[in-house]
């Protein structure tokens, strides 16, 4: 049925990001929707985030859009502006090439999760808080080109 | 800021339906979210369904992913499978070119809301109950090619 039985997708919380940038998401918990369901054309993944944990570092994409929807619980939404606090049916979208960076902090004391749709080109992006770009390959640089 | 303001964007009615198949959508009222916030690579809508309103007609789509994050209130999806009750944080995914319609009906006596997000090429597609398909250019015909 394509109503999507999300206990019986795998939950990780593995991160590729360089071991001095990943404390910050080891408490997210995400499945892959795509893979699970056979969605081609976006990808998706529903996020737990625990207390304290971030969705990612500050970031944006050049070449891809993406769209959160909260579900459960309370983040901070940071951005350049400053934070905004989610709740439950909030909505956000981020343009491909805006280089506003973005992120979710749980700042609550209990789990919040909300479903982020990204769809587009990998073609990289960066990270507005620390010295660090991804690359189209997804490799991790620092932003004078250096590998991490 | 990227939290979208869902006041701020037009809110519809408007069907594109031949006349004898849009009754059923009439309480369906949505917002646009991609042109308002920028997005490029995919659709996305905020839905509501006022009782007793469908989403659309049963269909499926040759060659477009669909995914639905349900906000609030209830709805029935219907699928040939059979029914299946939606509730907040349910999420639901329909891959491209799987001839099984789908749509949602709101049999409560309140409203519910919904998110869905749709990529890919627009290729046409299909209805389960009706003597109705849809073409590349968005025009709708009768099975056997004529016109509506």
């Amino acid at each position: 049925m394509p109503k999507i039985d999300l206990a019986a997708i795998p939950q990780t919380n593995a991160t590729t990001y360089p071991a001095e940038h990943s404390a910050p998401v080891a408490g997210r918990w995400f499945r892959r929707l795509a893979p699970a369901t056979g969605l081609s054309h976006f990808g998706a993944s529903h996020v737990v985030l625990k207390p304290g944990a971030w969705s990612s570092q500050r970031h944006w994409h050049d070449g891809e859009d993406e769209l959160l929807v909260m579900l459960t619980g309370e983040a901070v939404l940071i951005e350049d502006q400053g934070r905004t606090v989610l709740r439950p049916g909030d909505i956000c979208a981020w343009p491909q090439g805006v280089a506003n960076g973005h992120h979710l902090i749980n700042e609550s004391d209990a789990d919040c999760s909300f479903v982020v749709v990204g769809g587009g080109a990998r073609t990289g992006g960066g990270y507005s808080d620390i010295d660090m770009i991804f690359t189209a390959d997804s490799r991790y640089l620092h932003r004078d080109g250096r590998s991490y």
